[in-house]
């Protein structure tokens, strides 16, 4: 099956409404044809356009490039959708990560003569790395080919959760090669690779671990692959130069390259023959061991059926996305389906058949009745992704928060998880969210896990004092920036994380908890300015400091990729009390008007990565402003958020490559677009409560876990009506800041009617 | 108990005979207390003075310095006797090595102001390191106490199987600290360490692994410690520099000097305030995991009675040295208990209570129904040490064999142990001697292996035809010193090897494989050179190499370690057709006289370690020598045995420190020692029989495990006695070249009586 050539771009609200016009491509196989991996592959997306299942252990996608650190920002997902050549397919991938790693385990056929390095793409020939056109490209949910020009070979890869199978057909007349390079990775830099081994067993199963020092340090991950075809003869090199130490190997004791190698700069060269039939290549991965990978790869790697392989694949994207029935043209189920397969894609499973998983003390634990997961992008999917798979998986929900709370009590510090990858912390960005995702998830009937436990966890990440200077954040109210980096920020995310650690201990009746975190909960006031009118950094003394500039942004200011523009909307927990500090709503309003309205040169922040996606100061492309276009609700210009939402459909999101305005960021991207897209969206997670929006697609169904359905009806909607009449639940008319989550649960129809005018012009 | 200042020479011949003059020192402790540590531990002994008990995980011993590995030889122990200073005590030795790594978890008791560097041992207060006097020092089997003068702490060590016990009593007025130095190892150099992880637990445990690249590389060991005082305050440092890529960690964002820390260059300070009892230190290793430390320290190390382990390391040392109860004065008991003491230190114990090891593939493999053991210097031991092990402890022995066949199955390569370390290959020196080491255990009766998986692995190691060149030595018949470097001793090893293997294989009916190696084993007629008279290397295709001269050695000659001259005698297998082909008895001993009479100056073998010990051209300070100068016996000329054997006794061995002439190779210098003194010496392990030499002690009484007794008398025993008159076995004369270990195992008495003259001048 062939994809066609990307669709030229179609925002959602072109679309007609209520009626399809036409049956959708792919329709009859479901939802998951109509997900396009392309979206998001070119631009700063930085999703991968390869082959996985929902939260799978594997992500097995062509890689493009994976170049220094100082030049990879564009290469976090391995691919970009306008380089020339592919250097090979890797197991491991983050889908929309601002920083990167992984690109793990990367194979490449080759067909003829074997190079070892993957050479320049700009040098045809020069390397083992190959042309190939976009032309001969199918990206599906759970499946990806390509030719492969410069060898003439067909690659294939589809996956199941633990095992990634590759389908290569060689040309008829060379020889077949499959080049497995263990030495680079995304994010790339000469001593990366710590250690690592292969070794070629007996029964011609390839093994080996890595250890990396990449993002999360120390990071071990080790495989097993297996041939359809026999094995002729085998290379394993180490291509280290300038070793300080060999031991005693000298060249004629050396049996590294017979049956396996060890040391920072291996390669190994498995060589086939001429091949009447394509080669298949399965592999699974471990965090833990090589006999850890292979009991991965005996239990889910049965077999030889690539077709058979991905059609269950095909199969499990269709049960995942099929939870919503989405109505409206193809151009719109693309988006909206695609968008679905994008939160699926984070957190992952990382953990072995037996319950093995490696923790974030390095150290090796065993799941005592529950899948850990791990891949926690927190700072930015707490916002919507994880409230999304909250709403739709609480099955999967309960899964995460006891995967959270086994890494807080594996954690060294007692802390959970910041963003962590294969259980492993990296200590990147500011807050401690896991918080409000266990919150939430609790807030919104997610059971399946011990809330002591988890809110013991919570206490113990709120008050690690030597974390992001908790320690004068608890004795101050703020975090002082000539102590503490970026302390408006962390002060007003902070705040809001205790707010939801309030609200937990609160249903669960730990009033004194409650009431510590709901009085810590209000320290936003401490970094706000009404002199200026932003949140700012004070200094320890007490003083806002000074030279202040509301536009400056990056390293060095009071925020985290934000200005005081960007940031100062962040008190999801009380945003009465913030629109009453500001000034009252007209203030507000105009002041949010502002925000979008301003004319700002995006060239001021060309040095400051993440911040893209503008509408004057507005970057949808980072998530601080994920909430900002539905605090008009509160203030009572639900219409002015109308306009907002579609202003930022329109120019944000669209269903080419380069179709995301940011970095997906593991989901949250396409999360504010599902809920947008359904008309509502957790401004607050925690709260068990929605904002409403607007709608952008006619329709759409939820088929709930407890067995209810939720539908979503828009009348009306086309681009000529942008602004919502109406919109009653089950016939009664919604509280537009408190649609409640329990009431969704509880199934039934929320009905928007859509009109052409804004209502207050009515 | 303080130990006198260490005794003037007396080697042992000098003593008298029969009776013992008077009570040794300590013997009313039992043959512990006969036991001196510092021998070996000057000069090149490359022994260690610490705590330790027989095959034990743990050895606990001070490190004088841990230099850059060129500067490294002569502290292969840790330890130089000669040194001023002592910079901290490190858990795992090697006792008296060629080569080294270990000094795993280096800690250095400090009383007031910390420095974090141990500093230059000829400058004072330069660093963290202590000056010392040997007159404040005891050593003991299990024991080893020192006045640290530099911060006037006394220092104690005592350990059991997995636990290091220390207790360090500090000056009363001074703050106490403790000092973990995670960065240096025993040969050490820049980048050796690739990862390391430090934590203080909760409960006060500090955990930790660090992976080295040392000689065996890509090695974990990881430790678990706590402290008899509680701590106050503590920090973890990373002295880093240069970080290619922290990833997001910044100055404020960086927990690391709290409770956990990750990095290359680890070291941990922990403070205890002012004492007025002295704090005791437990540590435990693993070379799996933190959490098996964790268990191995909660399991074998409860309490803390310093003094009641102290008395268990005694009792235990007791016992394992009472198996021979040997007569003699002090300073022979001394030598003799010392040099069994010193067979007893490998290999050692490298499982965890759990019964959790890591073999050579890295991966972590479990016990099942036996203990794992590591630390095989097989090209050393399996010519004595072993041998006298499999006599005097086939239940240890059977131990080491199921050891050995569990690493070939988890090797990569599917091959025996060579020179191993905590499960892991450094593939140093060469022959696959742990094939004699399983042959000589099976013929001399030990059993509780499996003996077919056993021989499937001795027949899969001497056919591993990338190791060694064994391909071309399969082929050709010897190694081709144009394609492998030591071609002559290479061949001449692999020949005995496969010897050793054919007569395990004819014992258990493999007659095929019998006569495979059988036919193998005369491979050393093939670097035979009537010509010049000398075992020399051949090129592929076939003449000898040339130029030739017998006496160079070292890299880039026909031999390991050694010259012609000290080669040309390694057919263990087959003396009678060796002295053959060397021209008959008369010709072979004119030959062996010219060994040991030749004038060398021993300057030329200044640039080539390990060759010491010089008597003319033979070399007792390693191991190609050991069987040499019994030949005699075969050639009919046993008083000239006897009397190059006094020669040796008296000039090779005494009671100082420099007492060992050289490397005692984990022990196989002290069984050359213990075998030799007994009266017998296994020159053809495997064959189920010695040869006998003369005695060195008056009277042994080995207390067989089969609940026999073997008693060896030697009567007129004295210097002025050098020569056997007659050897009777339970009152039969004696083959010289003919005693059977069966005979042995019978129990019964061995009757040398010694005479003035040589016989042939009777």
């Amino acid at each position: 099956m062939k994809r066609p050539t990307i669709l030229p771009c179609l925002p959602a609200a072109l679309a007609l409404a209520l009626t399809v016009t036409g049956k959708p491509a792919f329709a009859d196989t479901g939802p998951a044809a109509s997900v396009d991996p392309r979206i998001g592959t070119g631009g700063p997306g930085h999703t991968f356009p390869g082959a996985t299942v929902p939260f799978g252990m594997i992500q097995l996608s062509p890689d493009t490039a994976m170049p220094d650190f100082k030049h990879a920002y564009d290469h976090a997902g391995g691919y970009q959708y306008n380089d020339p050549t592919i250097m090979g397919f890797s197991h491991t991938h983050f889908s929309g990560a601002g920083h990167s790693d992984l690109g793990d385990v990367l194979v490449m056929p080759i067909a003829g003569e074997v190079k070892l390095d993957p050479g320049d793409a700009t040098k045809p020939g020069s390397g083992y790395r190959s042309r190939f056109s976009h032309d001969d490209e199918v990206e599906e949910a759970g499946y990806y080919g390509v030719k492969l020009s410069d060898y003439d070979i067909h690659a294939e890869l589809t996956a199941n959760r633990r095992v990634g199978w590759h389908r290569y057909t060689f040309p008829a007349h060379k020889p077949a090669h499959l080049l497995l390079d263990f030495r680079p990775s995304i994010y790339d830099y000469p001593g990366k690779v710590l250690w690592s081994n292969l070794r070629v067993r007996q029964d011609g199963t390839i093994t080996g671990c890595r250890t990396t020092r990449g993002w999360a340090p120390g990071r071990v991950l080790c495989f097993a692959m297996r041939f359809s075809q026999p094995l002729i003869t085998r290379a394993l090199y180490n291509r280290e130069t300038n070793v300080t130490y060999r031991g005693f190997r000298g060249p004629g004791n050396q049996p590294v390259d017979q049956d396996a190698s060890s040391g920072r700069a291996l390669e190994g060269v498995f060589d086939f023959g001429t091949l009447d039939k394509p080669l298949l290549v399965k592999t699974a991965i471990s965090p833990v061991s090589e006999a850890n990978a292979i009991a991965n790869l005996d239990q889910e790697g049965q077999g030889w059926d690539f077709d058979a392989q991905r059609a269950n694949a095909t199969t499990t994207w269709n049960r995942a996305l099929s939870i919503i029935d989405v109505s409206g043209t193809a151009a719109q189920r693309t988006q909206f389906y695609t968008a679905m397969y994008h939160t699926m894609l984070a957190p992952t499973l990382s953990m072995d058949v037996n319950g093995e998983y490696r923790g974030p003390d390095y150290e090796v634990h065993k799941a005592d009745g529950f899948d850990f997961y791990s891949t926690w992008s927190l700072w930015d999917v707490y916002r919507a992704q994880q409230p999304l798979l909250a709403l739709l998986r609480p099955d999967l929900s309960s899964q995460f928060v006891r995967s959270l709370i086994a890494s807080q009590q594996d954690s060294p510090f007692g802390v959970l998880p910041i963003w962590a990858y294969q259980g492993l912390e990296t200590w990147c960005m500011v807050g401690y969210h896991a918080v409000p995702v266990i919150a939430n998830a609790y807030l919104a009937g997610v059971r399946g896990f011990d809330a002591k436990a988890a809110l013991k966890a919570m206490v113990s990440s709120a008050t690690y004092s030597a974390y992001g200077d908790l320690k004068d954040y608890m004795k101050m109210g703020y975090v002082p920036i000539d102590r503490e980096p970026e302390g408006a920020s962390k002060t007003l995310e902070y705040a809001y994380d205790d707010w939801s650690l309030a609200q937990m201990a609160k249903a669960m009746g730990k009033t004194d908890i409650a009431r510590e975190f709901e009085k810590r909960s209000t320290n936003w006031r401490n970094v706000w300015d009404p002199k200026s009118g932003f949140m700012r950094a004070r200094l320890s003394h007490g003083e806002f400091r000074t030279p202040f500039d509301p536009g400056s942004a990056g390293y060095g200011t009071d925020y985290t990729e934000g200005n005081a523009w960007q940031y100062s909307w962040y008190v999801p927990q009380d945003v009465p009390a913030m629109i009453s500090a500001m000034g009252g709503n007209a203030k507000f309003v105009a002041k949010l008007d502002a925000l979008f309205d301003t004319k700002v040169d995006p060239a001021i922040f060309k040095n400051v990565e993440d911040i893209t996606g503008l509408i004057g100061w507005y970057a949808h492309g980072n998530e601080p402003g994920h909430h900002v276009a539905y605090l008009y609700d509160y203030a009572g210009a639900p219409w002015k958020a109308q306009q907002r939402l579609k202003q930022i459909m329109d120019t944000q999101y669209s269903g080419r490559p380069d179709g995301l305005a940011g970095n997906d960021d593991l989901g949250q991207m396409s999360a504010w677009y599902i809920y947008t897209a359904l008309g509502f969206y957790p401004v607050t997670p925690a709260s068990n409560e929605y904002v409403v929006g607007r709608p952008f697609v006619p329709r759409a169904v939820i088929h709930l876990q407890n067995g209810r359905t939720f539908t979503m009806v828009a009348d009306y909607l086309d681009d000529a009506h942008p602004y919502v009449r109406s919109v009653t639940l089950n016939g009664k008319a919604v509280d537009l800041i408190h649609l409640r989550q329990q009431d969704i649960l509880k199934g039934g129809e929320l009905h928007f009617v859509m009109q052409a005018a804004p209502p207050h012009a009515n």
